[in-house]
């Protein structure tokens, strides 16, 4: 095994995304490989492709079938879903929290409460008292993180972390990147797992 | 088992459809499934959702992804493929023989010839003596045939099968309809299988 790493690039608002999410951690520990997660937004990409929504809503036969693809896949892997209210959400604040804080150990668990916290319990993570909530449940000081988040600087690094990702040639999410090989969609989980083992 | 039948809906020009058109025969036999092969036209569909070509042209990055995909797929598939010098590949006269002889035994084999042709062999697919010779191979009357099939009431039957798609709701290929259920995308032709087999 070589030292690329095995990155998984997500947006917060991403069904396919949550869905990976979910599946990541048992697939990783199988095969001994430790996940960078990437968050970044999907927003300005879908901008440069001349969308100003997800795709999910411009068309709309696409969108129904993607709603009830979802059901049938969480239902099959055993994902608890709730259809949320809203779609997209803006998970704008929870990928500046992810990245300005992507060394330390409990970032993953944040994630994936995110995403719970959309996917399963309807709630809206563009509210900052939803984050607080789930931060201050993992035992960290919410309102520090959330300053922090927001400065400035922490701005600029989500933002460089989206371009980094259109120089990619990412288009969409989930994204697994290792070297210069991409897999997108979380129905290509088990062939960046297999790559990467073969390294 | 109800009566339900498994229909699979596909455009002659797409590469996706090109892998599961190698891996159904397989699958509905080890299931005692029998295939109901719909051609249609993504084309019209396309237009609808403001396209002039193929999305995969349109999205540059989705588009070089799906190259690099469709390589690694029919890989790991053991799918003998070459990226076709042209694309897409204007299969309307395949799709119009296709329809017009929906009940002949011999269809079946000459939707995979074409597919080959296309995607394996980089023939011109929109050429009638390619086709020609696919259908002399088969040893059938090519004359005859295509003589059939561009008659004006063969012409409308394809027009009116690729409006059943869209009223089925169908937008991209290959897609599986299963009475309601439509699976999109040669990454369901596995669950659109066990759906069946379920029913």
């Amino acid at each position: 095994m070589d030292e690329s790493s095995f990155e998984f690039w997500f947006d917060f608002a991403s069904t396919y995304s949550y869905l990976s999410v979910y599946r990541i951690d048992e697939l990783a520990q199988n095969h001994n490989i430790r996940i960078k997660w990437k968050p970044f937004l999907l927003g300005p990409i879908f901008n440069t492709q001349g969308w100003d929504t997800s795709p999910f809503n411009i068309y709309k036969a696409k969108g129904e079938y993607m709603w009830r693809d979802i059901m049938r896949l969480s239902e099959k892997y055993g994902i608890p879903f709730t259809h949320p209210s809203q779609f997209p959400r803006n998970g704008l604040l929870a990928a500046r929290v992810s990245v300005a804080f992507e060394d330390e150990s409990w970032v993953a668990e944040f994630i994936k409460s995110v995403f719970i916290a959309n996917f399963s319990e309807d709630k809206d993570i563009s509210n900052e008292e939803v984050l607080s909530s789930i931060l201050n449940a993992l035992g960290l000081d919410a309102a520090q993180i959330i300053t922090q988040a927001k400065t400035q600087e922490n701005k600029d690094k989500l933002r460089e972390e989206t371009q980094l990702a259109a120089d990619k040639s990412i288009f969409g999410a989930p994204t697994f990147v290792i070297g210069g090989e991409i897999f997108w969609g979380n129905d290509r989980l088990e062939d960046a797992i297999e790559w990467y083992s073969k390294l």
